[in-house]
């Protein structure tokens, strides 16, 4: 029973499109190391995912006070963006990984399974991306989380996108001014005939960065960047009711982008929202002890 | 003065985001040969745009009981989607082509010139992707055209993208439910799980191809298909709109979508539309002989 034993160290891992987190704990639940590495959205950019996921558990390790030959005594709980994709999933497994046991699940399954201590609960996420994921009863629910190109409203990624349309139609005349224009182009330090151009390598991290410019806009009641606010509260919404229906009891919006969406959100969301019991990086770690317990 | 040498050979080629047209003619402007080959977007896949060209010049050779070596002798005027982008178009100028001489441009620039036969007018691309420009005395405007992440409403890849992502809302329930549900899930062969896996892969031309179930839904009466249909009619009727205040004269819809679309333009711009004289790949050879003789 490696899990009872006072030697072995877990490892949890939450990997997103901007950045990835790893907490080292003792068996005991001891938080012993934090570290912070760059992105690890599998779908996007498997190689880079797993160098963040090295990263940042070097980092933790080196924070702990660790040699990195510990490396190959952790027990990692890695829960990483984009492993939804059954294609996905499949190739993160098969990863020559440098611990001593990886169990793989979603940002989702992790997020829940902190935010509600492992018990019955919702969540929903967003950040980068957007995504509605609840366990009621062992029985999963993964609502949304389609990705940057074919859904994520309501996340920073789909805001900055909806932002940046919406200023090539005001470039374009074809569209209503908008003061997301100005913010946006000198941003990126891009005049009117070359947004495109300077956006041709942009991840949906980058666009995630934009989204704070829609949130500035609407501060001083720009109608389009509110009309994309409102826009993404209503996905939210609509995500929250859903999960709500399936009975998880408690229900936490998470992620970069949820300070600054839940004002937006109906009151009824809203009176339904608490707040996480722990971040995801812990749901890994129990997670991985939920796998070594089976 | 090659073009007046009857000897001199002109390429006229159209490459676009599904396919790639090439045209031989001879000084006189009588056709010797046609050739078709794959997707030429140099903005999404540069060396793919360079093989599809020399593939359909091949053809186009061979079409025309030319000898392949006759490739060197060619004076070719290269209109391609993606060259909009000044990044993209430096890059298909380093190109170490096989012809005599390579005259480059965007598709958008040939199709107005054949459209009109060099003379002012506009054209509305309505293809893969979306685009409006215009010639008026020598001064040029585009509008749009900014690729299929940011805009290119009205096209296929955009209605095809609209057409998933209704259907995920709806598989989610997160959004009413559509008649393309069925029809395009049959014709990636997904279930609602793994549609987005299906489709991780796919480029705009794929995305092209799912708009047939955008026009046959609404055929139907679909509501949602009814709704994208007329949001991508109401874009191509700003920009008609937005082109005609330049004064070109004559004005035509062009591209795969371009018959589709026409019944749902509105009553002025269908007026203001004129069939185009001679087709995009004509127009890449008017361009080229306009520079030869530069």
């Amino acid at each position: 029973m490696s899990e009872s034993s006072v030697e072995q160290l877990f490892l949890g891992i939450d990997g997103g499109g901007t950045k990835c987190c790893a907490l080292i704990m003792d068996a005991q639940g001891a938080v012993l190391g934090r570290g912070l590495g760059g992105a690890a959205n599998a779908y996007q950019h498997l190689l880079q995912a797993q160098a963040s996921i090295i990263d940042a558990t070097t980092l933790a390790l080196r924070d702990a006070g660790l040699p990195e030959t510990t490396m190959g005594d952790l027990i990692a709980g890695v829960g990483l963006a984009g492993v939804n994709l059954p294609s996905v999933f499949a190739s993160v497994q098969r990863w020559q990984h440098p611990f001593k046991k990886m169990h793989l699940t979603t940002d989702l399954h992790i997020a829940c399974l902190g935010a509600h201590q492992a018990a019955n609960g919702a969540v929903i996420i967003s950040g980068t991306g957007s995504c509605g994921y609840s366990i009621v009863d062992n029985k999963t629910t993964i609502l949304g989380g389609h990705g940057f190109l074919l859904g994520d409203n309501g996340s920073g990624a789909w805001m900055g996108l909806e932002a940046v349309k919406a200023v090539l139609l005001a470039i374009d005349h074809l569209g209503p001014p908008t003061l997301m224009q100005a913010l946006i182009c000198d941003y990126l330090q891009a005049g009117n005939g070359n947004l495109v151009d300077k956006l041709a390598a942009a991840s949906s991290g980058d666009y995630a960065k934009i989204s704070r410019f829609v949130l500035s806009a609407a501060e001083q009641k720009d109608e389009i960047a509110l009309a994309i606010l409102r826009s993404g509260a209503a996905y939210i919404d609509a995500l929250a009711q859903a999960l709500w229906q399936a009975g998880p009891g408690r229900m936490s919006l998470i992620g970069g982008l949820s300070a600054y969406l839940t004002p937006w959100l109906s009151s009824a969301t809203q009176a339904n929202l608490s707040a996480p019991l722990a971040p995801p990086e812990v749901g890994a770690i129990l997670f991985a002890r939920q796998q070594t317990a089976l």
